[in-house]
């Protein structure tokens, strides 16, 4: 099939190559020309403009976004809404919102376009060789977009999900437990690491990354991390977010679900953000209130 | 080789078979006479006692105990010392406390009786097909039983973690990041149940176990549990725990390590036994009390 | 001075009462014709409308809005715009979201009428004999309405705090910090409960507030809970919630400040809904299935 | 009455002069020869050596300890068991483990020797002007020792618990509350601190002091402390503990209790000892590692 791809930056770029190794035709566009002309490298034909992408495009015409979520999102669908037509087939791989999704794919439904929210997950690794979709949209369009996804993805790793927005919300949640599972992993390292114990991490990653119950490819990517810096002394604790684990706690709040452990995970990346608290400089100064415990002073 | 197996339970006697399978001898011995037929029909030799158990193995001699842990393992290790010889092996294949290892190792090392803790992962399937193995104890002593557990693992699945207490003191912290895993799935499934869309949790398990950044055994058994029972209504979310969990947050209260995710899955199991709380009634008292608002009575 | 009072619910009404017993003309209405009685039983002046009550008051007249949050409070404010002027003030006393508060107070400032957010503290028994109050609004404009804040406070018990929204921000993070000290004190309670020991519950609160590092409002009102029903037997541990904490929750994420225990007060609400969740059968599913530990049926 | 004071640090130089101001006759010790100075001053009887108080004393003797919990306290019974005689009073107002006050109760009772585990609470102000105590001992005893607490203790500020143990228990879950309670009232703070209001944190602390919800005497601490330094820029934001916080946990592991704030409490107070954390590193790491997202790098 021929599909174009806008949005070429580290996922972009790898499923420009899962498709053309799986025979897909490719047109790629970026802001970044450098980017456009490595996709051209892979295989792909090059476009200089949204337009020039469409332009290139057969009719009913199939465009995968892979851009950052939020606004870039809309001012992508904005320039490319005068240039679609009824019938032709819009694509949002990366990490919207649900809830923008579901108004985008009712805004673009009036004019006939067909939107689809498909979650993407495994990593630039998975993008490359063969990932997870998770995807969102109407059901019978879907089925023609399908060997798009049975190609890009591992066996079994993709799923059409129901209604506009339940691939985004899937995506969302999966990044919640993500969240979860990975802090869960780093506090039993960090137990490790303050026991009397010795432990080669490198070592302790591998034999739980094989034949035990808490195998998983985050183990295997604890593993290869440990394996490049063995206590990982030139990494800072530092832990970002980019949106998904927040709206997964947002949500429970919403729909009253109980989430403690994806909500504390996420509190402690924003408390690994922050040298030091303002909770904290309280709680040590009612301690010297009441019972004259020192405080340490800042300097 | 040659090797004792105390206790065929679920675990002990899928070892049995694992060990059977590589051309490794093994005594079976449990209270339960019925499980030492069964062991024996799969190709062990069946001993009535412990003493006839002992009789029957090679000096030095290799036990492996598959037993609860606690005071069970302490019986045991009382009725083979007289038995046992200086230079013999006894492994403590269950889920012991590792301080009590550390302890039973340096008690029997005075009879010159190796002492080996080994934290055993990857449940009944991993015991029978190849399992998981943490194990701690003395170095040189080790590489004498290393090919058993070589045969017993999956590949690069054993792992000799260092001094006595050490391969039980993974296998703890395992189980505490196991705690986290299952719960932050647990709650992604209760974010989707609760919202709006009406996922099929079946696909759901089996999209997220393929491909994803969060694909792991554990989400493969998810996918399990709902194709046998798609929105698992046949059972009730009543969370147990055996030790290892609880374990594993004492010794982060202990060397003062943030494990706050591992701590509130505990907390969630602990919550989960209870139908009504008192913290609960306590709260809703106080809310009727200054606000006026309702409570609901208790029948 | 004179006052309009809008909404003579709970809260209300015991702010009407307070207002007369320090020598304040009110007028009064509400849509229950009832609690309007009730309030001219008091000493106020009933109004069978708004638009009676807005013509009871002088200019610029002063109209205190004590009505549930959300789409009430734009309900009332629609039927009060037409009818008010510039330079009138309206106060939103109840627990409104401050994002809203600050939209209302934008809208309404282009007709000139002044808009005070008061979050108001205290319980009913506040409201009657002296509560809480921080308002945020125009500070000119607020000298001139201070004294009836002055009269309804304890000492030092009104803050102005600001601009429109502040008011409520700090209202709304009030009420977060009362989940915590409630959730605090009722884990308390809960630990002696299930200890081995038999504590009076009433002696324990009552020697808590008195003396002791945690004496607290709260304390003295589960002292008088526990002096009413001694083991809560009457109660269910059913907590629910009104939103504030939840706000306080979203705020926090917002802000990425840490806030792990006003989330966990929270979600330990959201827990006590549920009977049984759906985040614990997944759990207990999982350990069925690698570790065959038995699961208990739903019936 | 007539009794020994052991220990004369913050706490226990503070009890003297309460107990002076309300009539009665101390003898007072320490290692720290400047203190019985100190507590000479203020009106007691120094004496040079526990034997020396030990002889100043009545019989039945009344000892009261305020020494750190541990080892010192052993050290402490150990130098005085010989020194006293059946029927004699011993006490400990300090923070001992409530297992270890059971232990030394049952000890020296077979001595004939009545032992009391009193809880102090109300910070060095509260030792000084009239604090709270929990009591656990023999209640016939206690009835003879009960004018003392009386006049220590604010009205309604002493109880007595129960049996040996009680009274240590009740100040453990005391301190677990109050962890809880400042907790809350620090992560309200911090979420004004990150707001876009620009509140003056002495004046909302005063407000919530009056009238409100919330008000208690932490937050009255809160307003001292901001009052000195209204951003606490002075203070760094670490928060060390004592032990008792961490001995509630652990109970509530114990007995099985919810008790996700008080833990969560303690959680970020060993979060805040770190400058950094190991668990952060390893999700810093596993994000580089599946989404190639930047680490920062460590110094």
């Amino acid at each position: 099939m021929k599909i174009g791809m806008i949005g070429l930056g580290k996922m972009g770029l790898n499923l420009v190559q899962n498709l053309i190794h799986h025979q897909h035709q490719v047109v790629a566009y970026d802001l970044n020309t450098e980017l456009v002309a490595q996709a051209a490298e892979c295989g792909a034909e090059a476009a200089a403009s949204t337009e020039l992408l469409v332009a290139k495009l057969d009719k009913p015409r199939i465009v995968w976004m892979m851009v950052p979520a939020g606004k870039i999102v809309d001012s992508v669908i904005e320039s490319l809404t005068p240039l679609l037509e009824s019938g032709d087939i819009l694509i949002d791989g990366g990490n919207s919102h649900y809830k923008d999704s579901i108004a985008r794919a009712a805004r673009l439904a009036e004019q006939g376009i067909h939107y689809f929210d498909a979650g993407t997950s495994g990593g630039m690794e998975g993008a490359h060789n063969g990932g997870c979709f998770m995807i969102g949209g109407n059901r019978d369009v879907f089925s023609g977009i399908e060997p798009l996804f049975k190609d890009m993805a591992v066996e079994n790793g993709y799923l059409y999900a129901g209604e506009s927005g339940s691939g985004h919300f899937l995506k969302m949640v999966h990044n919640g437990i993500e969240y979860g599972m990975m802090q869960s992993i780093a506090e039993g390292f960090e137990v490790l690491e303050k026991s009397a114990f010795d432990f080669n991490y490198e070592d302790v990653a591998r034999v739980w990354s094989n034949g035990s119950v808490i195998r998983s490819w985050l183990m295997e990517l604890t593993q290869n991390a440990f394996s490049k810096d063995p206590k990982l002394e030139g990494i800072k604790g530092v832990m970002k977010s980019s949106g998904e684990g927040k709206w997964t706690v947002e949500t429970a709040l919403e729909v009253q679900a109980s989430a403690p452990v994806i909500a504390m995970s996420l509190f402690m990346r924003y408390r690994s953000l922050d040298q030091d608290t303002f909770h904290g400089k309280v709680v040590a100064a009612l301690r010297n209130e009441f019972g004259g415990h020192a405080v340490e002073k800042s300097e």
